[in-house]
C-alpha cells in the first residue's frame, strides 16, 4: 500500500503495460512501471528502421509522456531480475519494488533455439539497437564491396543477405531490402548489382501462417518479382559469421544473417516464480493469472505470457492484440480483488486478423482479404493512428509519402553499432586494409593506360 | 588522370566538400570524394540531436545522393591517413589514391588543449555519435536521479550540467538543456528540480564573440532569465568525471561537462605535408594552394585551412560560409590549372554575418540586428532552406513548429552509445544497485507507516 492506496507495479512498458497502466491511471491506487528503457516501442515498424526509411525517435516513444497527467504512475527505469512471490517484492538492479499486484508485461526476445554459434554472428531484430546494427551492417557491406581490391568472391558474400524467418517480420525484412537495393543501386555508379543476392529462408512450406493459401502464393510472387529468393521448406543449422549452413548440406557464404525466425519471452520471466513453456512463457489461467500465484496476486499478459485453454491447439502468438486485450481484462481482475469479488473474468481472445507489407505500395491482409496498393493504404492507415504522439503520425505519413512518390531513403546514415561475438558494440578500431592493394589497380576508376 | 580527365580527389564530405563536388560535377573531370561516413552532417543543428529535439537522420543526409545524377563523382568511404606530395598519392585505411589535383576539406574537431584528463571525461560534439551521447547520457541521469536510494549529494552531482565555452554552440547547448529540464519537470511527478543546475562557463568576459555588446548582454539576459547560471571569466583546469575544476579554486561537482570550448583541425591534416598552426589547421596562401605545396596542386579549404592575409589580426573562423565560399574559389583554381592558367583568383571572405538561437522561439542576429521571436524566426528560416533533402525540410519544419507550441521533445530516447575514458562506447553491463537500499526506504514512494 502507498499512501493507504494499493500499489500495482507493471513490467514492461510495451503495448500490454502501457495500456493496462493508462486503464489504472484513473483509479485510486498507486502504479509503478518498471522498465529498462525510457521508451516504448513500436515494434512492428522496426523492421523500417532496419532499412533506413524511418528514424528510431519515429517508432520510440518517452514512457513518461504517456503518464504526463497521470501522477498516481510512476515510471522506474530498472531491469526486473526476479519475483520473490512469497514477499511480494519484485527484484531489479535498482532495489527491491513491494507489490500488492504485479503485472508481468516483459515481452519477448529472439528464439536461436540453442543454436550459440548463430546467436553469436546473426541479428536479432526486436530492439531499436539491433534494428541500427542491421541498418550499419547492410549498409557498410555496400560500401565495403565497393572497394576496388574485392575479388568477385567477398563482394558476392558481402552482398547476400539472408532472412531466416517467413512471418511477417521476415517478409516485410525480405521485402525493404530488396527495395534498399534499388535505391543503392541509382549512387553505386560502379558496383556490379549483379552481385546482390536476397534470400528469405522459411522452415516450414509456407511464408505468414496465419494467411490463407492464396495470400501466401501471392506474398511469395510478389518477393520474387522484387527479385527475393524465397526458399521454402528449408532448415539453418549453422552460421559462423561467413558460411551458412543449411540442413540440406547447401553452404551460403554471406556476411548478413537476420534472424526472424523464432521468440521466446525474456529471461527474467523463469525467475517470477511460475511454470514456464518451452519457449520460456509463463503460463497463465483464464483469469491470466500467473499459474499457482503463491498469493493470487501475480498476473501475466502479452508475449511473455503463454495461454492456451479448451479446445486450442497451441498457446494465443505473440502480437499486440493479444497484449492490449489482456491489458484490459487484467485490469478489470486487478479492480476486482482490490473490491473485494473473487468472482473474475475469463479472458477470450478476439482474433482481428493480420496483415503484412511486401515493400512500397504493396500489402496484404486477410480480413477483409485485400493484397495490392489497397492493402498497403489499409496496413499503413492502421499502423499510422496506431503510432505514438501526433508528431510521430505527421513525420512518419511525410516520409512514407516522400518514399512511395520518389523511392528515396533517408535514412541511410551508418553509425557505429556493430555486432561483435553476440554482442552489440561500437566499431572502435578502424579498418586497415592500407597494404592490401592500390588503387590504381582497383576496378572502380579505370585509370587510362598511356596515364 | 582517369579516362584521359583529370583526377580530383576530395578528402571530406562537409559543406566545402560537397559544394566542390557539386561544381566539379558539371565539368569533364573525375572526382573522389573521400569521408570516413557515409553522411554529409549539418553541425549547426547538432546540439538539437544532443538535446532531443531532433533525430540523427534529420541532419544527416547519405553522401551518395548528392551526386546520384553525376556519374563522375565518386564516393569512396575510407578514413584518409595522410598525403605523400611527392608522389600525387592520398593514403587511406583502404589504400592509396593517386590524384592530379587535392582538396583537403577535412573539418575540426573539438579541442581539449592538451588537458588529457578532460578530453577522457568531458563529451564533445562535433559528431553524431557525440550527440547521441550527450543524449543518452542526460536523459540518463535525470533517471539515475530519481531513483529513491540516493543522497542528495548524489542528485545534485546527477542534476548539474555544465557547457564549457561561450560560442554559438555552448549558448544554444545550455539554452536546450534548459527547456528539456522544463520538459522532464511535467514527466518527474517525484523529483525535486531545485536540485538542477545548469552552468555555461566562458574563459573570456563575453558571450558570442562575433557579436556585437547589446546582443551579448541580451543573450546573456536571456539565458540566466532561463535559468541557466552564466558564469563569465571563468577557466577550467581540470574535470576527472566528478569534480570539475577552476582556475580560482572552485570545484563544481558533476557528473556531465559538455566541451564547446574550441576546435583543432582533424588530426589526418598534420601528415599532409604542409606547415600547420598551433590549433592544427593548415596554412593556405590567397589562392587556397597548401603553403609550399610540392607539385602545386594541393588546395585545403573550410575549417582544416587557416588562411590570413594582409590585415587580418587572425585566421578566418572555422564557419560554414568560409568553407563555400572558399569552395568556389578553389573550384575556379583548379579549373584554371586544368586549362593552364597560372594566374589564379585570390579569395576574399564575404562576412554574412551571425546568429545563434537561444531556445524555444528566441534568437539573436547580428545583421540585420534583430533578437527574440523574429530573430527565431530569421534564424529557422535560414537553417531549414540549407538542410539537405526536402524531406528533412517538412519534418525539421513540423518538429519545430510543434515543439514552438507543445514544448514537447519527442526524441527522448536513451539507446546506449556513452563515454567511456575518452572513448564512446556502449553500455555493456547492467548498473547494480541492488543492494544498496529498499525501495520502500526510498523518497519517491512513501509508504503508509500502518502497512
Amino acid at each position: 500500500m502507498i499512501n493507504g492506496k494499493p500499489h500495482i507495479v507493471v513490467v514492461g512498458g510495451g503495448f500490454g503495460g502501457i495500456k493496462i497502466c493508462k486503464l489504472f491511471a484513473k483509479e485510486n491506487v498507486e502504479v509503478t512501471l518498471v522498465d529498462r528503457h525510457n521508451f516504448h516501442l513500436f515494434q512492428p515498424l522496426l523492421y523500417q528502421v532496419s532499412t533506413s526509411v524511418l528514424s528510431t525517435d519515429e517508432i520510440a516513444y518517452p514512457t513518461r509522456s504517456f503518464f504526463r497527467e497521470n501522477k498516481n504512475v510512476n515510471f522506474f527505469m530498472a531491469k526486473a531480475r526476479g519475483v520473490d512471490q512469497a514477499n511480494n517484492v519484485l527484484l531489479t538492479n535498482h532495489g527491491k519494488i513491494p507489490y500488492d499486484y504485479l503485472v508481468l508485461a516483459a515481452g519477448a526476445t529472439t528464439n536461436f533455439f540453442g543454436m550459440k554459434e548463430v546467436e553469436d554472428h546473426a541479428y536479432g531484430m526486436k530492439t531499436i539497437q539491433e534494428a541500427l546494427a542491421i541498418r550499419n551492417h547492410v549498409l557498410h557491406e555496400f560500401e565495403r564491396a565497393d572497394k576496388p581490391y574485392r575479388t568477385d568472391a567477398e563482394r558476392k558474400e558481402k552482398l547476400t543477405f539472408v532472412i531466416v524467418g517467413g512471418g511477417p517480420t521476415g517478409v516485410e525484412e525480405a521485402g525493404a531490402i530488396a527495395e534498399l537495393r534499388d535505391i543503392m543501386k541509382k549512387e553505386f555508379h560502379h558496383l556490379d548489382f549483379n552481385n546482390v543476392s536476397i534470400k528469405l529462408i522459411e522452415a516450414t512450406a509456407h511464408v505468414l501462417p496465419m494467411m490463407s493459401q492464396d495470400l501466401q502464393d501471392e506474398t511469395v510472387r510478389v518477393l520474387r518479382s522484387k527479385g527475393v529468393e524465397v526458399m521454402l521448406e528449408t532448415q539453418v543449422v549453422g552460421y559462423d559469421g561467413k558460411i551458412l549452413k543449411l540442413k540440406s548440406g547447401v553452404e551460403i557464404p554471406t556476411s548478413t544473417v537476420i534472424w526472424a525466425a523464432g521468440v521466446k519471452a525474456v529471461e527474467f520471466i523463469k525467475d517470477c516464480g511460475g511454470e514456464c513453456a518451452r519457449d520460456g512463457r509463463i503460463w497463465i489461467d483464464e483469469d491470466l493469472m500467473v499459474k499457482g500465484a503463491v498469493n493470487k496476486n501475480v498476473f501475466a499478459i502479452g508475449d511473455c505470457a503463454a495461454f492456451m485453454h479448451g479446445d486450442m491447439k497451441r498457446p494465443l502468438p505473440t502480437v499486440a492484440p493479444v497484449a492490449t486485450q489482456q491489458a484490459k481484462v487484467c485490469y478489470e481482475n486487478i479492480m476486482k480483488l482490490i473490491k473485494g469479488d473473487n468472482n473474475l473474468n475469463k479472458f477470450k481472445y478476439k482474433d482481428l486478423g493480420a496483415m503484412a507489407t511486401i515493400g512500397r505500395g504493396k500489402a496484404v491482409v486477410n480480413s477483409p482479404k485485400m493484397t495490392g496498393f489497397m492493402a498497403w493504404c489499409a496496413w499503413m492507415l492502421v499502423h499510422l493512428i496506431r503510432l505514438a504522439g501526433a508528431h510521430a503520425n505527421f513525420t512518419v505519413a511525410i516520409k512514407w509519402g516522400w518514399n512511395l512518390l520518389s523511392g528515396i531513403r533517408l535514412g541511410r546514415i551508418i553509425t557505429n553499432i556493430k555486432l561483435d561475438s553476440g554482442k552489440l558494440t561500437l566499431t572502435k578500431v578502424e579498418e586497415d586494409h592500407s597494404n592490401e592493394s592500390n588503387f590504381n589497380e582497383g576496378k572502380m576508376i579505370v585509370l587510362d593506360k598511356e596515364d
